[in-house]
């Protein structure tokens, strides 16, 4: 029997120069978020660290022991700059090998493209034990070690790594959540949000103010494993407001 | 006289279960990413944590100790989900207090708007000692204390609060990009991008491919402290892509 109150918990390390210049507007934190929550385990941390070695194992080393599972983004590619592989072997203390599946699954898909090249068959490399994560993109495959899953850095080919582990993992109770919206500043129903949510056990509520069209406005977004009392949060949250003479906009604004 | 050679760093605390939980897409990390670029500052490490006091207080620590500057963006409005005030006040071991002249400007902006209220008197508490940076969208500060800013999590006001800081933090020479483009697999050309990578002292290339049109392509992005530097390796990485029988896109696709 599964613990239903067991909460199954995930971090990410986001390998990336790009990201902390500035230059690239990360995509994978939230397509990860999001693809966690549906498999029932929540995004605990991230961490965004350039392409250096130590970076890379600190990182790695903090967050896999303290969470169900690790995921990392980038660095998985086939020139100079794609470490991540190195990184998590060293974090790990295994050797980097040539997974045999990998090269065959590279070099039936560069057979048409010119063939495997020395860079290309860097991507075949993996910290010693691993498995794959096959994806249809771009033959490179992602890979799993323990806990530990490195994906790629362009989102598109992470979307369908992600697609090839959905329902793979063992999680808990997704958190579900509801939003109530409305065209109030927020520091006007501070009350509201605190007792309302002080009054269910089980529940959060995070406030999430906004500037449109001229008018302050803000997004309640109650979450909670229990269908049931995500909807007697809101119905309260919705009858609260209105009895301060407001207007909830439900589902949000 | 400035020490030329001296790379002085920041890092950002991104406070917000919005952002874990997928809901909210990130736009502060670019955002202040960019602007520390143009101060001379490079952007080091990003954490994102939950809104959690334990989670925020270690990230502060781990990372104002380390870097010349650290911000932090989210967790400073008016209602009971916001706590990063207490969560670096407990970091740094000093009180929170209410800051005169936060309380000032709140009570001049909230006049026409209702007065203050108890919830909005919250955004006039500080760890003790700080100081104030002013925004101009919702009257509420941001926060200096020492190294650590305390930016809003609301990417306007956080882009009003950078404005107000632009040219007060010091900072070294700014980190300079070129980047040159091509219709090309990164894994056919990833020898030109290594051996040009070293040829030239002080430059990084980053290979940040695509998949456009159905087509694969790569930018290749140079950065270097100096504009001529950043402009001999472009050459050179044009001239190889030539030599290779491929068509560079300056400026890059």
């Amino acid at each position: 029997m599964t613990d239903e109150s067991r909460i199954w918990t995930a971090a990410l390390v986001v390998v990336g120069d790009e990201i902390l210049s500035g230059r690239t507007q990360d995509k994978n934190i939230a397509q990860i978020a999001t693809w966690l929550g549906v498999q029932g385990i929540r995004l605990r941390e991230v961490r965004v660290v350039p392409d250096d070695m130590d970076a890379i194992i600190e990182a790695v080393n903090a967050l896999r022991q303290r969470n169900d599972y690790l995921f990392t983004t980038g660095g998985i590619g086939p020139t100079h700059d794609d470490i991540t592989v190195d990184a998590v072997a060293a974090a790990l203390g295994v050797d980097v090998v040539i997974h045999p599946k990998a090269r065959a699954i590279l070099e039936a898909y560069y057979a048409p493209r010119g063939g495997l090249n020395e860079a290309r068959l860097r991507m075949a490399r993996v910290p010693d034990g691993a498995d794959l994560i096959e994806n249809r993109v771009s033959g490179a495959p992602g890979i799993r070690i323990g806990n530990v899953f490195l994906m790629a850095g362009v989102p598109a080919i992470t979307a369908q790594m992600l697609d090839g582990l959905t329902g793979q993992l063992e999680g808990g109770l997704p958190l579900l959540s509801a939003t109530v919206g409305c065209w109030v500043a927020e520091s006007e129903i501070a009350d509201l949000l605190r007792e309302t949510e002080k009054a269910f056990e089980g529940c959060q509520i995070g406030s999430y103010p906004f500037f449109r069209e001229g008018r302050t406005g803000a997004n309640f977004v109650i979450r909670s494993v229990s269908a049931e009392t995500l909807g007697a949060v809101a119905k309260a949250l919705e009858d609260g407001l209105v009895a301060l003479g407001r207007t909830p906009v439900a589902g949000g604004i």
